[in-house]
């Protein structure tokens, strides 16, 4: 078997076999096949595609590609939630304090956010003293001890995923189904999850632009899920505007605070909703969905969802106080308001361009090693949908230069979009699909 | 423009536009693209196509990339001569010096082997005293004198295609008709001729192995040719069995000399006279073809030829003692006859295998740095379609290392088949494609 013979046989549109696939991936994480032989694979894989049995062993290959955490002894429902992505995505600061809170063992580490879309280690990190880089066994402890752990990936997942991945963005070779499915899912196989919740998002501030291409996807992962054993589901959620109505570091950590205090922000709500009452039918802690939603607004209700944010927080390093009082949290030196320019409805905010300003305020990373500032951001007043009037502030902008203020007003008022006439309410549960027979 | 839009074109089917082909040429020439990236679009170009118009403005983006040999001054009809390879293959050597003979002016810079295919600098430099690195004013000066100079490549022609040409070889890219056409044309361009007669080698022993690839790899040369305004003759010829007798440097040049002498070898002499009487043509130097063919055999009838030969020897500073007398020639300590295993006729003689086997004995290079020994190879007795008795030998192996001798004898055996039913002689000559109307 050589690189030359399988780079060959997929430029022709041949299936690659298992051990094929397994050699590629072993030799070029030992950087014994160059970049320039990866990148022509890539491409012809790209191009030709791959079936079912290739996507999931290239999965199953750059999961095993280096350390994999094992999360066995917390049982076989292991749940784990991932984002494909989005802006002002808070789900999981929420989410997983309440699922923990009804007895699902909380495990989760993750990314650190790329260009518009945040992250959230990024978001934990703006609390202050909230260790996010910790050791395994002090992780593993951690749920053990009180049933949740966020922490960043410190383990070495996944590195050939890694590889592959800076790799395609240097090659034109990103928007691809199998790669994106394959990418997604190593990673969480790798995380040790034996039951996998995706929030597929789906719009402007999202991978997936629109809903054909967040179906394949979607219809992609749960296919390797079945074949590599993972109970899968994915929500398809809508990722057209902010989620929320914070975006930024320590704006999104309040806003969270607050929901799991008992305002809830109905977008937020519906997804944390959603994929909680999923997640708890797959921790096989509830089969009934409706009945799982309500148990979920229970804990928050009685506070147990809240307890179980600041155990998590305590047991990190960070300091309650903080939690107990979101008025401590760091102000950015400028809170800017920003008036809607004439009467009527919201009809767009673009969600992508959102994150792209936020990002410049200093809340986002445009280069991997670019330092964030955590007070920094955005503050919407209103949602898409929602009726204006001429001069009522729409949304406050959070910056520390006196510079950025100008700009980020000027772009603000022209991505909040007002129109005349009525826009609805735009639905946020876009759809499900899942390798479940009885979901 | 940027390479990430150019790749994503091509990686789509979408046809480049001049000025981004131009762009990848010079930014890849100059390192300021990567290897992978490069590799991703040519993985693209390989598996999407390229159309015409593609096609010659990549060419001529390669023939332009470095310096650009002038030989306007020898009038608007230098012909230059190419084949796409051989064993055996020494027409270059016997068909210049009698074109120069006829007042066609030779500026030849020639290449040197490497694999199973020898190269015509490396047969040159068996000849003791033969300079075939020259600078560029002594090789136009040389044309200039005595109407004929033949070098190795000592200019920096075409240097994208080298580093594509290399590049392609590690990624599985190699056999593309489009980018093995704009790879042979952007040489010949870069090198100065305005009118291109190519030798488009066909079987076991040549790049293309069947007739129907010459054919497509000739049409792409003809329409480069055509929309780069140099007119374009593709003489296919058959390279199923190695050319002529002589196999190996020094071998192939005493060959040569015989020929030119008057001892013509049947399937060189068609080659010699095919190819010759088209350049005539091609260089105004005469309309008929046959009338062509036969002021060639005249030229060598009358020692012209020869002359010529001698003459650009003296000229390179080789010593002609060795042309008047070949037997001055270092032999091979070892000269060891193969004979026929049964009675019958000889079927086939694999071209390739013969080729790897000279190499194997050392005539020629593995690896780019290689050295080569001129006086090993094999000289055969009998060509396909000969009849054979038990016992007649039918080759010699030349070879240097006691050690090799065995292995030789046993892989010559078994490479020359012979069987008892009668073998039609293959047709030398077996097609032409040009751009030219008259023809």
């Amino acid at each position: 078997m050589n690189i030359l013979e399988i780079i060959a046989k997929k430029r022709d549109a041949k299936n690659l076999s298992k051990q094929e696939i397994e050699f590629f991936i072993k030799e070029y994480t030992q950087n014994n096949i160059t970049d320039y032989q990866a990148a022509a694979l890539i491409m012809a894989i790209y191009i030709n595609g791959m079936n079912d049995e290739e996507i999931v062993n290239l999965t199953l290959a750059m999961a095993n590609s280096g350390e994999v955490l094992d999360l066995s002894k917390f049982g076989k429902n292991v749940v784990d939630k991932h984002s494909t992505g989005g802006v002002g995505d808070k789900i999981s600061l929420i989410l997983l304090p309440i699922v923990a809170s009804l007895g699902i063992p909380v495990a989760k580490m993750s990314g650190r956010g790329l260009g518009f879309t945040g992250g959230t280690a990024d978001k934990l990190e703006a609390i202050p003293g909230y260790k996010t880089q910790v050791d395994i066994n002090t992780f593993i402890q951690n749920v053990e001890n009180i049933g949740i752990s966020m922490i960043t990936q410190t383990m070495n997942l996944a590195p050939a995923d890694k590889k592959i991945y800076a790799l395609r963005d240097t090659i034109s070779c990103v928007d691809s189904i199998p790669l994106i499915a394959s990418s997604i899912m190593s990673k969480k196989i790798a995380s040790g999850a034996n039951k996998i919740i995706l929030d597929v998002t789906v719009g402007s501030g999202a991978f997936m632009k629109n809903k054909e291409d967040a179906i394949k996807l979607s219809k992609e992962m749960i296919k390797i899920g079945k074949l590599a054993n993972r109970e899968t589901i994915c929500i398809l959620t809508n990722m057209d505007e902010p989620l929320g109505y914070a975006v930024g570091n320590s704006l999104e950590v309040i806003e969270s605070i607050e929901f799991l205090k008992g305002k809830m922000q109905e977008d937020v709500k519906q997804v944390v909703l959603e994929l909680g009452a999923y997640m708890l039918k797959l921790a096989g802690k509830g089969e009934d969905i409706e009945k799982n939603k309500k148990r979920i607004l229970e804990n928050i209700e009685n506070g147990k969802a809240y307890q179980t944010f600041i155990e998590m927080v305590k047991n990190q390093g960070g300091d309650i106080s903080y939690i107990e009082d979101t008025s401590k949290f760091e102000k950015s030196k400028y809170i800017e308001p920003v008036y809607a320019q004439k009467s009527g409805y919201i009809h767009e905010i673009n969600a992508e361009k959102i994150g792209e300003l936020a990002c410049s305020l200093g809340a986002g990373r445009i280069k991997k090693d670019d330092k964030i500032d955590a007070s920094v951001g955005i503050i919407f007043n209103k949602k898409v949908s929602d009726r204006v009037k001429e001069n009522d502030i729409v949304a406050y902008i959070h910056a520390n230069k006196l510079e950025d203020i100008k700009i980020a007003k000027e772009k603000l008022i022209n991505i909040i979009k007002i129109e005349e006439d009525y826009k609805e309410c735009p639905n946020v549960i876009l759809g499900k699909i899942t390798n479940i027979s009885n979901i």
